[in-house]
């Protein structure tokens, strides 16, 4: 008997079909306790106008609130339930992204049932989805060569612990000798070493500008920037009672420790990849509490990076010893910085971001010591569709020569 | 101002770290406009005496289920409900293992909104936690040194594709000129080169026994075992759409073709890896379809592997044409494989599962033919809890001479 044979699917042989796949399903639950997802297919379902059409089976709920990260309708929806108690709703259409929602079932805020695809965004996860024809195909998986990813564990002597990162290999780099410049990509203060992968569309970034001859091949290495957390949370011996938080609620947040260990991150690349270790090879970026690191470590080391990257950076000083080793002297760093040469210091932020203005005023002081960058400002705040959009528009300006 | 300063922790500066917290909690969602996690935190509660207090605030709701993968009362509990609209439920003492669990709702099965932790099986998400105090503290990160996880791309030249797998390597691999040991590691029909980490526990596994000294340093290759998928779910040009199902509802399950590619993810790994590139460095073990598939490429390429471990092996052979090449002649070969040498040939079933029949039929087929082999019941079913188990019995008494 053969199953599932398209050139040959009559319709006895799909109910036979159909009858089996309830069968499997029945008996995946006799094994396994828990069961898996009984409900009938209901993606969030992108239709052929970039609206995006939700189901949720609910008879039961009174309310059912769909909330997204999306701009229209703040990204809010209340659905609306049919006789059979399923739930519906339809949102305008939507710029070509990768997004992520929830449900809000009479207050409890839950992921989509029938959705396998998740994303964690500090500690609360997120079913999502993709709008192609546009940027979401920079975020999505083409058929074309694939860079290896890596997660791995450094010695820091200067946390006295094993640190993790993870790193991006291009497409070739394994089973070559090639050397390979280095983009080192820092994560905000709700994150970890795995944001840009979770909520960046990092790696399907990199192959396709890549393949497409858009960005120079090249390593990216994202370490964890939190002073206090040897890895992201369930990847340290606190296992599951790691709690994910903003940083500023961990230890060591911005207290400068994390900068002065830097070096540390590029000799660890150096040694164990097969990179170019040289300035005009290196660039370091980051969005929020990343751009306010490579803002220092890029002053710091004046002559490690010719590439710096400030994603929104987290420019407010709240709490912050500015008389601390790693913070002190500003000007001055930046003016040996400018001397020893910068190939791209460029700077995003949103227009409704709430760091605007701590941002022109860095500006401000970057123009008064006649700092050349690039600056953009783009629509929206200080989200992930700005800096998802931001290493689109900044991965292609690195190493060109 | 210092802020969660434990030495100097006042009452007042309590109420200001309360009152901060929900400031970046309202600041959070104001950037982001699906918002994060609002609810006071009531992870799962695993209490001194191994019951385990679960915990949802769901005011509207009707009927909460609790369902988990746990064998005491079905892996099920019916939550009360509080007059303040917060279910709760304590389950019996459990065992020590990792397990997965979800509510029912009013019928919407839902992750667990407090727990940041999840993991994926087939094509449905569980909320995880941990019982430690045994077999549950080898699943776990512990302080050990660490090994390096590798996501990359073969190119498969039996399906005209580049096929994506997971690589374990032991801590201290990188950076040396070690050679080691391989054991190959294979998804049953739900799974994919994903789920050995997913619900298998298997880069703690190897981390803990590795550390202390009762497993061999190995290399662990996951390839993908679905002939038709390149890769897993979210990781192929279907993106999104890919729905994750059992492998039967996939073309080329068990056709063959799967087992007769094999021998290229061997000379990949031997190629691109620092390998001992011999029969009795090597090891190949799959659970169920991953078990039936061990069973024959261990036979069909008898001079490769000197040990093979059989994990409640899918010997059920509805639909499967036992005529093509990978599947004809198996007495012939396993004689060929007996006289190659075999170290050990282990296999595994629970007591409850279904296959056990087909296991036992299999069995007499290796002592009519004189194949040693070593044997072992276990207690349940066809379930992740006795794979993991297994695992950890199986990978210490690999590559021990």
């Amino acid at each position: 008997m053969v199953f599932f044979n398209k050139n040959h699917m009559r319709p006895n042989t799909i109910i036979v079909s159909l009858l089996l796949i309830v069968f499997l399903a029945q008996n995946a639950k006799a094994q396994q306790n828990t069961g898996f997802r009984q409900e009938k297919v209901f993606y969030p379902q992108v239709n052929e106008n970039n609206t995006v059409t939700f189901k949720l089976k609910a008879p039961l709920a009174q309310q059912v609130i769909l909330s997204g990260d999306w701009e229209a309708d703040k990204g809010k929806g209340e659905m609306q339930k049919d006789s059979n108690g399923l739930w519906s709703f339809t949102t305008v259409p939507l710029p070509s992204d990768i997004y992520n929602y929830r449900f809000i079932v009479d207050g409890v805020q839950i992921l989509d049932p029938n959705n396998s695809f998740q994303t964690r965004d500090v500690g609360t996860l997120f079913s999502i989805f993709i709008i192609n024809k546009g940027k979401g195909d920079y975020y999505s998986v083409n058929d074309v060569p694939h860079g290896n990813v890596i997660r791995t564990w450094y010695h820091s002597n200067s946390f006295k612990s094993d640190r993790r990162m993870v790193v991006y290999t291009p497409a070739g780099y394994e089973g070559s000798k090639k050397k390979y410049p280095v983009l080192y990509l820092l994560h905000g203060s709700g994150g970890d070493e795995e944001a840009w992968i979770n909520s960046g569309s990092v790696i399907r970034i990199m192959d396709n500008l890549i393949a497409e001859g858009k960005a120079e091949p090249m390593i990216v290495v994202m370490p964890n920037g939190n002073p206090s957390k040897q890895a992201a949370p369930g990847e340290t011996k606190d296992n599951l009672n790691y709690r994910p938080a903003m940083s500023n609620t961990f230890s060591g947040y911005k207290d400068g420790t994390y900068e002065d260990s830097f070096k540390e991150i590029i000799e660890f690349t150096d040694s164990h990849y097969n990179t170019i270790p040289q300035k005009t090879k290196r660039a370091v970026a980051g969005l929020s509490m990343g751009g306010f690191h490579s803002l220092y470590i890029s002053a710091n080391l004046p002559d490690m990076f010719s590439y710096v990257g400030l994603f929104s950076p987290g420019l407010n000083y709240n709490g912050i010893n500015i008389n601390t080793h790693a913070y002190s002297n500003l000007d001055e760093k930046l003016l040996s910085l400018k001397k020893s040469g910068v190939k791209l210091y460029w700077i995003g932020v949103g227009k409704e971001d709430a760091l605007l203005g701590a941002i022109t005023t860095y500006r401000n002081t970057l123009d008064s010591l006649k700092f050349p960058y690039t600056y953009k400002e783009s629509t929206r705040g200080h989200l992930w569709t700005n800096w998802r959009s931001y290493l689109l528009e900044f991965a292609p300006q690195l190493f060109k020569n």
